[in-house]
Formats: structure tokens, sequence, C-alpha cells
């Protein structure tokens, strides 16, 4: 065959946790949200999506865009991929008509390889971390001068909360208001390096099956909840604005406070859906206690829970408050999987739970993922794509 | 001592489970709800308490009113149940005022003797029966004019709930406006002839702890829920009206859908609460998507849950319904306790369970309990307290 040239970049990317929900759209098609979010953008050391895009004259045109996902060919015809596929290749035509030098990428195949590297099985929204990778990867391959904002308008179109993990550090993804979702794009509220103390510490809880899907989950809240209007009408602006403050001033406890009950907000309102859907189980429910045991014994608030639409815990905490934290989960879970060095001193000054929360924890806990606030999207020589465009096998 | 009389007068009155439910108090003290609320009168056969009320010169004046409940002595010092005292003294004083020829019962200690014919293990609020029995029987001991719903306003004081168990059938609170809640008492929507065909059977879940008890848990909500000005302002009002219409058409479809919105909509704002409530767990959950099975199953709705302060599920069905809700459920847990005849075709007519909400179930549902709409109190006369003033032993 011939010796075409094949195109390659790689990027990693972040799996992010909104502190203020995603939850309704008013848009279906274009994933334009019923109201603002706000997320923490999780270290990628921990969790991360890295995904080559690569594109050649030699890719066979019948072949199409392809997707290797983990190791397993996917499905790239969904509209969702589709619609990311289209917006960056309208850009990349548009830069090779401005200048004909360039090479025409945008007529050829775009042959994606993409890995994650923690297991599925932890139930972690990792389309956030896989749309945010593919559009950032092939905008690398198409050399387009867009910025993140931008991208993350692209993003959206994928995955709703893909958008926030296009940037690093303390992320809001703003509503907007146009009808085509020209203005709903994500936009960074602080680096990671503002408020770099961030932790957090996820209890992956096995649930019996998959509930609802949060695609089909939000639009049966919207249409049905008597609360949801209030919640995106009053609750969450109000839970936008005491967030971004608490992010800028670098107050926990304002943080913490309004991650919790933003929580608990939303899922109230999954509740109250006509039939109600429910995320929580009662592993998660003793986690909320948990949480609430280590602030009483600490004094002060320094644990936040927060859940997305699923069981799993995710628990927020400063570094400082390691010991407090940590120590009082790893006394009671001590010997699941997923553990970073705890000092004895931290066992030392841990909280020991009331027996019924430990019991039920310790049944429903299947792994922790100890984490922090961490970077956007990295590019990186790692390919997944070799340079004569096949899969990379490891 | 003096064969002084022993006036006496004895009543029945029974549980009401809300399917509008009341949760919100505007005035603590005398128990001024937030919203109006409706309920259905449950079967004494079933489900009621027994009370004696008694007073005579000859009990000494240092004793002072007394209690017997269940056979032990309980406080009437409480502010709930002195109000009641001090609301019945009133009335038969000016009574007595009226008519000299009248006996001076309200300078009298009074003796109280109750019963109730159920579990106390079973979870059930209890504390309606109890007060409306309490309330009923000192009326009738001071053989007073008033009317139910004026009698309503006296157990309002006592227990928010109890003021619907002085009225059989299909009942509604009616929240009222003024200051000194003359105007927040019960009144009948409809008779329960008007409608007998309505059944019920309790899922009785044991729950691991006894969680918030509702006075402090709606007055948590009251102050912390972002979304619960919105369900007394305009969710609970749809409902009223909804039910209420739903009740005069005996349309059980209707009935069913706004029972199991209310319920969901109480429950969405206790999770909304800071820090949240929790009174459902794992087990309630799964008899929710066991009745949504029933009504999938038979192409209608037939069944409706709903749950009060606790994780007990109580289920509505229409009599000609029997096969096909009450067949199912007793085919997973047709061993526990509390099933009234269940035919075989029943069985043959029911449905299976999915495996994982059986297995929950099974696991979780201690007793069930079958009952339907019902009366209201009832005088008897069966007495707890003799002829001598002694308490009945039994």
């Amino acid at each position: 065959m011939a010796a075409e040239k094949v195109y390659r970049a790689s990027t990693t990317a972040p799996v992010n946790i909104a502190v203020v929900k995603y939850w309704g759209k008013r848009d279906a098609k274009l994933n334009l949200p019923t109201n603002s979010s706000l997320s923490v953008t999780l270290s990628q050391s921990d969790l991360r999506t890295l995904t080559t895009a690569s594109c050649s004259a030699s890719y066979p045109a019948s072949e199409g865009d392809s997707l290797i996902l983990n190791g397993e060919a996917a499905d790239v015809a969904g509209a969702r991929t589709q619609a990311c596929f289209r917006e960056l290749r309208a850009r990349r035509a548009a830069l090779e008509a401005a200048d004909p030098s360039l090479p025409k990428l945008s007529v050829l195949p775009v042959r994606l390889v993409s890995e994650n590297n923690f297991p599925t099985a932890a139930g972690l929204a990792s389309s956030a971390a896989g749309f945010a990778a593919l559009v950032r990867a092939i905008a690398d391959l198409y050399e387009l001068p867009a910025s993140p904002s931008e991208l993350s308008l692209i993003a959206r179109q994928g995955s709703g909360s893909a958008c926030r993990s296009l940037f690093g550090g303390y992320v809001a993804w703003r509503m907007g208001d146009a009808a085509d979702g020209s203005d709903s794009l994500a936009d960074q509220v602080a680096e990671a390096s503002h408020w770099p103390e961030m932790r957090a510490v996820v209890l992956v809880v096995s649930a019996a099956k998959k509930g609802v899907s949060s695609t089909s989950g939000m639009q049966q809240t919207v249409a049905t909840s008597g609360l949801f209007q209030e919640r995106i009408t009053n609750v969450v602006p109000r839970n936008m604005e005491a967030m971004e403050k608490a992010i800028k001033e670098r107050d926990f406890a304002a943080f913490a406070e309004v991650t919790m009950r933003d929580s608990n907000s939303f899922h109230a309102t999954c509740a109250d859906t006509y039939p109600p859907i429910f995320y929580m189980n009662d592993v998660s429910r003793a986690a909320i206690r948990a949480v609430e045991a280590i602030n009483t014994a600490a004094g002060r608030t320094v644990a936040a829970y927060t859940f997305d639409a699923g069981p799993n815990a995710v628990i927020y905490y400063l570094e400082k408050e390691t010991e407090a934290v940590v120590g009082t989960l790893y006394r009671t879970l001590g010997e699941i999987d997923g553990w970073k060095a705890v000092t004895t001193q931290s066992l030392n000054s841990s909280v020991s739970l009331d027996e019924g929360i430990a019991g039920i924890l310790k049944a429903g806990v299947s792994r922790v993922i100890m984490t922090g606030v961490g970077e956007g999207p990295i590019k990186t020589e790692e390919y997944l794509v070799a340079e004569d465009g096949s899969p990379v096998k490891r």
C-alpha cells in the first residue's frame, strides 16, 4: 500500500465530579441544560482517558470513522458522536479553505483509540473524560486554533458534563440562553493551583443493577417533578453564586455545605420524579451519616459528600484533614482495595463510626479511589495508534 | 371510702393514613400545619385504640389526671396532652356554669385507660388514634354537644394528624389561616360508604432504628429545604384538589397517581432537608418497584403506594383487584404473618416479581396488615375502667 503519512495526536482528559449538579435538558439534541453547573476536575494520575486521534489517506474510506475503546471496537454512529465529528471537521475544513497549502485532513476517515486508566466497573461517569479527550485529540490532530471554551461547545454535544473536562481546577458550565447553544459552554472558575489542597475519596458502591440512565432520567424529572422548577429557578442559581464565592475565598465550610445541599436537592428532584428515580441506596445513605459523624467529631466541616446518578459517594476534603476524614473511613474499610498510604497517626486521630453505619459500609463498598483536584487535558507523545496507523497492542 | 359515683365513657378511634401528607408546622405550639392534608380512615376491626375516660369524686385529687396505655402508666404532663385536657375541661365548665344542676365533673381528676389492638412494633402512627380516642372519650364523659369538627380542633393540639381520626371515610384537614388555629380543623370529604371498596395492605418493614421524629423532622424541613416552599405553595394545593375530585368520582387511577406523587414529593422534601432525612430504605423502594410491576402487569393502575415517616409501605387498592395486588404480594411474602384468606385464583392471576425485588422484600418485610377504609370513633359499652374506678385487668 502507499506509504501515506499517518497524522496523529494524543491527549489525556480528566474526569470531573460536579458540586452543583447538571440535571435536566432544555434541548435534548444540542444537550442544552436547564441550569448551570460547577465541578472539580480530578487528577489524571488517578482517573483519566488517553485518546489518540489519527487520520491518513491510507485508511480505506470504506472503513469510515472508527473508535477502539479499552481494546474493543465502539460505536461511533450515535448522533452525539457524529455531532462532534461534524463540528470538528467543519472547523478543519474552514482552515483548509483559507489556506490551500494545508493537507486536506477534513476529508479523511478518523481512527481513534482510547483507554481509561480506571475500571469501568467503578461506575464513574467516564463519558465526560471520553468525549473531552475525543474532542481535544481531534482538535489537536486538525491543529484547530480553538480555545478550551470553544472546544467545550463541541464536547457538550457529545456528553453534557464533558464540556467541563476541557479545563482543570474548578469549572463552571454556563447554561446560556441562545437557542443554538452558542453560549452554553464551560469556563474556568479557578485553576487547580488556586486551591490545590482539595482532595476526594470515592467510595465505590456495588449497585444491584444500573438504575435509570441519566439521559432518560433527567428528562423524566423535567417532565414530571413538581419541585424541579424551583430547583432550576431558585436553588441552583443561589448555589452557583455561593459556590463560586466559596472557591474564590478557599472557604471549605461553605464549599462543603453547598456541595452537600446541592447533592441533596438533585436527588430530591429524582425522588420527586414520577415514577420516582433512586440512584442512592442504603449504602449511600450510610456514607452520608459517616460524613456527618466525621464533621461532628471534628467540631467543624472537614468533609463533604456528593452523589451523581449512581450510588457511589464522592467525599471532598482538604489535604490537611486527611487524618480526620481518610483515617476514619480507613478504620472501617481498611480491608478493601484502593487506599494510599494511611498514617498510623491518622488512625489514632480517627473517629469510630456507629456500628450500624460501619456494617452497612463494610458490606456495600467494593473499593475506594483516592484522588484530588487536577489539571485539564494534557497533550502527550504516548500514542495508541502506531506510525503505520495500526492500534497499539498493550 | 365514699361510694362516690364513677362516671365513665368508652370509645374506639381509628388510625388514618394520609394520601396527601401533613409535613410542616406554621405554629408548633398550636400544631398549625403549613398545608392541608387528606387521609383515608382505616377499619377499626384491624387497627384501633380503645379508650375509657372516667372521673369521680372518689379519685384522690392528689393523683391528678392519669393515663394507663397498653397496661403501663403513661405521661400526661406533656404540653400536647395538657392542652387537650384544658380545652375539654373549659367546655365542660361552661356547660356546668350554664346549668347548675349538672355534676361538677370539670373539677375532678380524669382517669384514662387505653389499649391498641395492634402491635406498637408495627411502627404505625398510633398517636392519631390515641389522641382522637382520648378527646372523643372525654367529650363523651363530659357530654359535650361538640361536633367531630369541633373536637378535631382539640385533637389537633394533641397530635396534628389525630384531627383526621375523628371522622371515618375520606377526611381532609383544612390548614386554615387564623392565627389562633380556630379554622384549622378536619372535615369529611366522603363517608366510607361512598367508596367502601377501598382496601389497604401494609407491608411492615423492620427499620434498623427509628429515624428522626416527625415533629423535629418536619421543622428541620421547613427551616432548611429549598424545595419545601414549592411543595406547600403549589404542589399540595393541586394534589388536594385532584384528590377530592378523584374521591368524589371514585376514580382509583386518579386517586392512586396523586397518592404516589404526593408521597414522592413529601419524601423528596425530607431528602432535601439539611442534613437530609431518610425514612424510606431499600426495602421501601423495592415495595415501590413491586407496585409499579403490579400496575404494569395489569395494564392499568390497580395499586398505589404511600409512605409516612417510616419505612412501612401502605398499598391502597380496590377490593375487586385483590387478586392482582394481594395475590402478587402473597406469592412473594406468603410465609410472613398477617395474611387474610388469599384465594388460589388470586395466586394464579398474580404477577411474579423481579428476583432482586422479591429478595429484598422477603428479607425486609416482617409482617403484613390487611385492612380497608372504615368508620370514625365508635362509642362502646366495653370499659377499661371498672364501675369502682379501677383499671380493668385483661
